[in-house]
């Protein structure tokens, strides 16, 4: 077990990732009581909406309501999401916000069509002219995603050698537009990753690039995230996207697609259980997790938040062998 | 990867294990139905009810109308549970069944105290008479699992020591009762594992007992389920006991103590996209979880029965790209 790392960072996506594919209406103000909890958890990102066309997605309408609401907690980064100029300047000019860019390219075509209507030179084109505006905007870039990088419902499995190319572009990209990636994140974006995937996609960008440091987004769709994170360490990746509560993933839905991001305190929890330190407080995650159970109005994903710690139960057998 | 064994067995215990925890009365001829649907999928094993107490066990009275009523499918082993002389009479009364002993500790005194009402060396002497009783019959032994060997809601962590212990006791009941065992299995009872101490434990016992085959019996209260089955296969676990959807957890109640085996088809799933064979087929044990969701009637935990198999996302994109 010596190969897992000793520390990992777990950014918490939920307040973008979760409300978003909601249905009803979730208010303002209670969008910003979730991001609050949060800040008390020790976390130390938080993506807290998503600065896209109200149109698309309805419940981001608020985004500059949520960003000017909350308040900001002094070691935090608040971070968002943005998918074009448009949306950047709405973000910057909140002046709230952590404002870091990030290069995207997506493994599967038909997807990237589906989901923001491009092919895949166009959206070549179009992280170009992004990174120009955040030149501009003198906005810092040193992350870079690929969707999709495990497989595709459109397009089926996805090959190591079309991730690596991938890699190759965005480090291509980048250099280009005169910026350093320190990290790369590969999303499994419909979720067709499993332990025996996360190793070889993994281990195969880790040959190729050792020196860049890789971050995983995990759905759950098929019950696979906490296996495929823990795959993940055990390639040795130290930084994770999460979603408390497991939310973005409707359990009682039919899945068509995205859904669902492993959850964060459940990740904490085999973090913390197998001696790996995230710098999160289990129990107030906990908390946020019920929080944002009750905002939503219905049962969230998540396990740990229903079984509990075994933190406290460890207190209660101490407390009653002390007796 | 190449540690990871080429097939594995799951059993399926979704029908006694699920069943019994259920407020409602299921109604027999659903229970029958279930077991009758399991036969289909290619499982080899189904342990279908539980010879125990109705008094104790309401959703377990009917066990003998439940063995007298499913269609047996030539292949598959129809098995039960028993905790005593009565119970395993009752079963062998049936005559539908397979017949197969099974030694039991317990790595937890209180929780064995709670749970049987027995202290460590009382569930000695039972199983030493429980032998007697299987020889008696001419019932086959040759298996035997340790309860809580991951750790107890009431005791705390489990020792490795402690199940190093076990597992030596379990040898010499079974050489002293002029039987051997093939199998032991290891229970995470209350769901205190973690890919990490999955590791531990296996490593540990497999060192010292390198001829032993040991399987896993896994709970998912914490989440862990899937993750600590991939950490099982690793360490080169072949059999593991599983529960179709999920069953025997309601993720919308707190636990208080055991809950939710792993889910079946979310195992077959991971085993299936690892190229390890199960002999099971994944929409047919997808069909199985759906019809359990409808008898019990609320969601059950398993994932891919919602996310669906990538199986058929490939068939599509194949018949899309024939076009």
């Amino acid at each position: 077990m010596s190969d897992l790392p000793s520390r990992v960072r777990i950014l918490e996506e939920g307040p973008r990732e979760g409300f978003q594919i909601e249905k009803g209406a979730i208010p303002t103000r209670r969008k910003i009581e979730l991001i609050d909890s949060l800040s008390e958890t020790g976390v130390e990102q938080i993506q807290i909406t998503s600065f896209v066309s109200p149109k698309a997605v309805p419940n981001m309408a608020d985004a500059v309501e949520v960003a000017k609401g909350f308040s900001r907690k002094p070691g935090v980064r608040y971070t968002a999401l943005w998918l074009n100029d448009k949306g950047l300047e709405r973000a910057i000019a909140t002046e709230r916000l952590d404002i870091r860019g990030s290069l995207s390219l997506t493994a599967s075509e038909t997807f990237l069509k589906r989901n923001q209507n491009r092919t895949h030179d166009e959206n070549v084109a179009a992280v170009k002219s992004m990174l120009g505006t955040y030149k501009y905007h003198k906005v810092p870039v040193n992350r870079a995603s690929i969707m999709a990088a495990f497989g595709c419902n459109f397009e089926g499995d996805v090959s190591v050698t079309k991730v690596l190319d991938l890699v190759q572009q965005l480090l291509d990209l980048a250099l280009e537009g005169g910026v350093t990636l320190e990290l790369i994140s590969l999303a499994d974006t419909m979720a067709w990753a499993t332990p025996a995937s996360i190793h070889k996609v993994v281990g195969a960008v880790r040959n190729r690039y050792p020196g860049l440091e890789l971050s995983l987004h995990l759905h759950d769709t098929r019950g696979m995230g906490i296996a495929n994170a823990f795959a993940g360490l055990q390639m040795g990746v130290k930084t994770f996207d999460a979603a408390v509560a497991g939310l973005g993933g409707c359990p009682f839905a039919s899945h068509s697609g995205a859904s669902g991001n492993v959850c964060t305190e459940d990740l904490v929890f085999m973090c913390d259980e197998m001696s790996i330190e995230t710098g999160i407080n289990l129990e107030k995650m906990i908390e946020s997790a019920l929080l944002a159970e009750e905002i939503v109005g219905h049962p969230l994903p998540g396990s740990v938040m229903k079984g509990g710690s075994l933190g406290r139960l460890r207190q209660k057998v101490k407390a009653r062998l002390a007796q």
